[in-house]
């Protein structure tokens, strides 16, 4: 039973989702023209490549508004495979020598350029043979072919559906940052489960079953989930030894899971197309961070270059480092996150139950009967932080003792002043903090919060700290 | 190998402990009167009884300055246990007429007189036989007997030494208060390892073997230990179904087995004979309270009245069930105690690492995908007391909600405004609460501490917090 409800939503979804005549035209225009060019030049430089449209324009289930056009090149594998970055920026100067284009480099390079607000990226490959892969992105083309086979003109639909939500919801993208699911993933649950309703409704079983389209792990599915060890196990089915979900976070799972529980149940348009967040007026934002005695702390640096798989994997870390270190001084932290416009500034950001702790903290020593106890004692009695004690409880010996850190702050500025590595900080962060580092607690965001209306939106989105599809269920 | 340092403390202890012939006629000559005097009252009353003089003074063991004198007055079986108490009454009346007496019961009823400052106490027993224990008190005279049958001169010394160090250290006595080692328990444990010196070096074995000088358990030790199920076991020679120390409490044995490893490591008087405590003068208490940043909570009430044992068994559990309490509702409690002075108040002491809480707290709430899900975010969604969220974590929603009582008097107020039986405050203290409940923080405990000396001492100690043994060590 589908509700008259949810299909309405998916009516208007799919009406917004689905290109016209025009712009199908139009994107396929360019991207037949970026491949021409992309060919043209590599006959200019004497390279042998087979040149294709591939993704999700290749596939026909990109979403209007939405489209990136994936040129591959793909060479024969006795082309060595340092010579890609080279030949991807030759070919980048001339294909777009009118636009500006910029390198990106993850494990893979390839480059990135923006014509008339679409993204083109020309990305190298190898002809590999299947399940012979030299690099990355062989399997690319494999995939294209897989989908396309499979798809009628109803499967583009629930396709497309099930991607909207996805980015609706913000669990769409297998890049760090997201750690959500990729569009291939997503075309393979509709495969899988015949249509974007029934995925929602089958959400809840992702953790649990394997999704093996080709049938690779019959009846050794116990097998399969010791061999892959990740949340969401969905078998390539063109490589069985891949997890396509292998990027997706337990995070992102449960996210969808949680929404396609409450879009079946109060279906609106707000999963597909959140509202755009409004920061908080700066006085509004105050007075909310001072009625709940707010402990927000946030670590500020300059920019970091690095491409985004990059900088966001080191953000992640360092954040993770950071609160372990909290935790460890006996600060309760409530979350984390971290921030980055990409471009003029990264930051971590803490909240807490608060950024101070009482200065008294008891102190666990050895059992009495120890040979411990003994050098626990001639450092605790009568010295000038001890408070109360020795005592004895439980067998072993226990002081009052004066706590290290009361201050959250003060903490953080002795972990970060040398940049933090030696706690886990990662590489490139810990140089920014040795270049610019600022914490800030509390009402002290205001100057930044001002200024850069990202990171306003992020820290509002913050400290709302709901889904946006939530408001609506 | 003893050291010079502890046989001139051992020397010095043996002088002051051990009765002079004056103080030991003195005594003596008491106890018999006493005795004869029950005996005669007893003919008048036409009860048939034997009357013996039984304790440390039957056995010669008493501290010199500290001898209780105990009369038992060993009716026949036939002699119903309810007319123990008014027998005791109306020989009471004969005996102590001159001095005045009290009526002491706990299980078993006796009385209590005090004459030339030696307390007297007059308790009824049956004539059982061996191992048909008709009353608590039975045991008493197989007791006496079996010690006085092992003791020479020299093991007189070893005890004496022993109760005085256990006095010294705080560990002597097998009432409820205490929670220690009876006078009964010190002899059999000089028995067993032969010497004072040979018990402290042994002590940290207390809790490991198993004391078994009749050899009822050889080779069934584990089967003994089950059985018995307690921290110390000392099968009673001459009842192989009763553990001697079943009333000690593991907080006394590991402060024994400390104090010993103290004494032989630095042996001094003060183990026998700890300092006096003054009490702080009030302006270097509130000092002390501030600079800690102290978060003591000092909840009293007037008189209870009850004999000492159910006194502290209520006490004990009062404070054990609040101290529950308070941990529930996330306050850190670093430690508790219980005081009276048994007349005119009592006391139940709390330090907290603060008795303010941050007003925020992150509240757990059930996984994505269970039933529970819908009622949690209906529950939070958009509530008044919701700060952030809810959001998903680890699988479930989560809110940062403000929290139920950020102030740990305000929460005692509300849980023992009606005495706090529903949460687990004994009868007696409930009903204490109800009539004259006080709670106090920190310098608010001025004037209690001014006006009551035995508290001052107490809350003294409670603040300094370590044994006064301890400073010397």
């Amino acid at each position: 039973m589908v509700s008259k409800g949810v299909k309405a939503v998916i009516a208007q979804v799919l009406d917004r989702v689905s290109p016209k005549v025009e712009e199908r035209a139009k994107i396929l225009g360019l991207a037949r023209r970026c491949q021409r060019k992309v060919r043209k030049s590599l006959n200019e430089m004497g390279m042998q490549a087979r040149v294709r449209i591939e993704g999700s324009v290749a596939k026909d289930t990109w979403l209007s508004g939405e489209a990136d056009v994936d040129i591959f090149m793909c060479f024969d594998v006795s082309v060595p495979k340092r010579r890609f970055r080279p030949i991807c920026l030759k070919v980048a100067r001339k294909v777009f020598k009118d636009v500006g284009w910029i390198e990106r480099f993850a494990e893979h390079p390839y480059v990135e350029a923006w014509i008339n607000g679409t993204r083109i990226n020309i990305v190298p490959c190898y002809k590999s043979k299947r399940g012979e892969w030299l690099s990355a992105t062989d399997r690319t083309p494999f995939h294209t072919r897989y989908i396309k086979r499979r798809l009628s003109e109803d499967v583009k639909k629930e396709i497309r559906l099930l991607k909207r939500f996805m980015k609706g919801v913000g669990v769409y993208g297998a890049e760090i940052k997201v750690g959500g699911f990729s569009g291939y993933l997503s075309e393979l649950l509709i495969l899988h489960f015949g249509s974007f309703l029934n995925t929602l409704r089958n959400a809840h079983r992702l953790g649990k079953d394997i999704i093996d389209l080709e049938g690779y792990y019959e009846g050794r599915y116990e097998e399969a989930k010791r061999f892959f060890m990740a949340p969401v196990i969905v078998v390539d089915p063109i490589d069985k030894y891949r997890n396509v979900a292998a990027a997706l976070s337990i995070q992102r799972v449960s996210e969808f899971i949680a929404a396609s529980k409450a879009f079946l149940s109060e279906p609106s348009l707000t999963f597909f197309y959140p509202l755009e967040v409004t920061p908080y007026p700066l006085d509004v934002l105050l007075t909310e961070l001072k009625s709940r005695e707010a402990g927000i702390l946030v670590v500020k640096a300059g920019r970091v270059v690095a491409v985004p798989d990059v900088l966001w994997g080191q953000l992640y870390r360092s954040m993770r480092a950071i609160a372990v270190q909290l935790k460890q001084f006996e600060f309760k932290v409530l979350r984390s996150t971290a921030w980055s416009d990409e471009e003029s500034a990264i930051a971590l950001i803490f909240e807490l139950e608060s950024t101070s702790l009482p200065s008294i903290k008891k102190h666990l020593g050895p059992p009495v009967e120890s040979k411990e106890a003994r050098s626990f004692l001639e450092k605790h009695l009568g010295a000038p932080t001890t408070y109360s004690g020795p005592w004895i409880e439980e067998g072993r010996w226990v002081v009052e003792t004066r706590r290290r850190y009361t201050n959250a702050v003060t903490l953080l500025r002795d972990l970060l002043s040398d940049g933090g590595e030696t706690i886990g900080v990662a590489g490139l962060i810990s140089q920014a903090f040795k270049k610019s580092l600022r914490i800030m607690v509390n009402e002290e965001v205001a100057d930044f919060y001002s200024t850069n209306i990202n990171f306003a939106k992020f820290f509002t989105e913050f400290v709302v700290g709901k889904p946006p599809w939530l408001q609506a269920a």
